[in-house]
């Protein structure tokens, strides 16, 4: 007999966990503090308990997908006593200070705990290009593989829990960037009529074409080396991004994404760097 | 005979420019303000300028690849008065506003108009995935198209001549935005001892994968229907970037590329759209 899975919170990507679940015909135990968000996992054959006490009170993993780190202390610490041995997956988005300190919290606990970072939208769960990170317990990583490969491609980090949501972090921050940079873009040719769809058509390839500068920007930042050849000079890119905030404010359109990266640059060429490669906003942002 | 293409400017683009038309086998006139980068291309059969004058000397079309608008007048102001009849491609950098006044400085001196703006780094020239938009005279764009299209995708945005102009700068607001996170993101796990280039390994593939979002947005923004159904709240979206800087904060990186990305989702939350799209960012951007 294959114990249950228990999904904990069934918003829209802990439903999209417990689907996946089932669709892979594992027992699935779920339970969400509104209770109409179960409903269609009831009939999807998931046995929907009527509060956490209940949901958890089998022996298999306990999958956690809530709001934030606080919203899991509200629903695990009430029962936090009686899962002692058992494991809990904790796939809520949380910063690495709170994976570890969950980690921790488990720990005094005799919980087993795996952090994951999920790296994909709700409905790319169980398909291709869903991706999720996972670190702390090892073994609770290996034990549960079948399951977490039904989710996407999982990959493990180490036993720092926090190590999964600083990737997570890092990587989502590059793409709200990105999401802020095309909306931006859209809406400069959209003061001239354009249609954002019909630039969406162009700038989408670009950006995934672009995406290949982004390895050598990271040889260099591990190489130090800034002043090698062949690099787009933090010079040069001051000028474009000068151009850039010039076409911004001739559109209308507000400056505020872009403004900083053009301030960054300006800071290292005035610290003398103008002729290194723009890569060395990298030493601009990090820590000291 | 083909007659000659001149080029005036041989930077790290202008020089790939030249070298495209060469290695097609076209008759080419190249000049540069510091002489000693033309020799390279003399050494492929280039016919090598001592001052524009000569460079403009015979009947040809006249690319020009310099540093910014400036320095296009610079070069051109003293031969304008031969160029009537003329061809003058410009792919210099330029603001939109700055390319309308070019096109209008050449209406007044009978000199035909062809704006480019290059979407491609100069080892990309004559490559795949090198493009170049291009506004202004039409005539000018079909009858030299054979050379256009050996530096790259070619393709065309209307008369007024700022518009290829608008897009590049729209394009590479997305492009600078995304360089500028991951850069972040890369800083966020270098506190904790991650090499930039492992990072890359799994940001690049993610970042072009999260590409795919962008024409969902462009059609929520077409459609002005942040209140649909499907998408990812500002709510969600302030909650995620508001744990994405303090975990910037936490690995001692600073905040100031995601901030105003946050802010802006903020102001949209205050105005009272919180349960709207994220796409949203769009209208706090976009002129009034
Ligand atoms: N959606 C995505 O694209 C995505 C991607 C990657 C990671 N994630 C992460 O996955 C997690 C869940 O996201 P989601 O999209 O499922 O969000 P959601 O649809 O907003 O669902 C939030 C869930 O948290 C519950 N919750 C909130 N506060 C609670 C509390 N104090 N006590 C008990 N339950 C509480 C909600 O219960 P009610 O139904 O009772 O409100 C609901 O089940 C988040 O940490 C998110 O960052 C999401
Ligand atoms: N490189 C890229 O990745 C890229 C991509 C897209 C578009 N572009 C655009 O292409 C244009 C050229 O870029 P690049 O990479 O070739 O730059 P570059 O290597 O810095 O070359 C700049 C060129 O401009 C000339 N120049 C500057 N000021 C001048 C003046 N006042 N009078 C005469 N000549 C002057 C320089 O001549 P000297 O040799 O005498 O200094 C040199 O030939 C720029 O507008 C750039 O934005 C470049």
């Amino acid at each position: 007999m294959t114990t249950s899975t228990t999904v904990l919170g069934l918003g829209a990507m802990g439903s999209a966990l417990a689907r996946a679940a089932l669709d892979a015909g594992r027992p699935t135990v779920v339970w969400n503090r509104s209770p109409h968000r179960a409903q269609a996992l009831g009939g999807r054959g998931a046995v929907v308990a009527g509060n956490v006490e209940e949901a958890v009170a089998g022996d298999g993993v306990i999958v956690v997908c809530l709001f934030d780190h606080q919203s899991v202390h509200s629903v695990l610490d009430p029962v936090a006593a009686g899962l002692s041995g058992r494991t809990v997956i904790n796939l809520t988005t949380t910063t690495p200070n709170e994976s570890r300190e969950l980690a921790a919290w488990a720990a005094k606990r005799g919980i087993v705990y795996l952090d994951g970072a999920i790296m994909a939208v709700p409905q790319m769960i169980g398909g291709p290009g869903s991706a999720i990170l996972y670190s702390g317990s090892v073994t609770a990583f290996e034990q549960h593989r079948p399951l977490l490969d039904r989710w996407g491609v999982s990959s493990f980090f180490g036993p720092d829990a926090g190590m999964a949501s600083l990737y997570d972090m890092a990587m989502l921050t590059g793409m709200y960037a990105m999401f802020a940079g095309f909306l931006h873009g859209a809406a400069m040719v959209g003061a001239a009529g354009v249609a954002a769809t019909e630039f969406a058509e162009l700038q989408v390839p670009f950006l995934a074409a672009m995406t290949g500068q982004l390895a050598g920007f990271a040889a260099t930042v591990d190489a130090k080396d800034y002043a090698g050849e062949g690099q787009q000079s933090l010079q040069f890119t001051e000028t474009a991004l000068a151009a850039l905030l010039r076409a911004t404010a001739e559109q209308g359109v507000a400056v505020e994404v872009l403004q900083p990266v053009h301030d960054i640059v300006q800071r290292q060429i005035t610290a003398g760097f103008g002729d290194h490669g723009t890569a060395r906003i990298f030493e601009e942002l990090k820590g000291a």
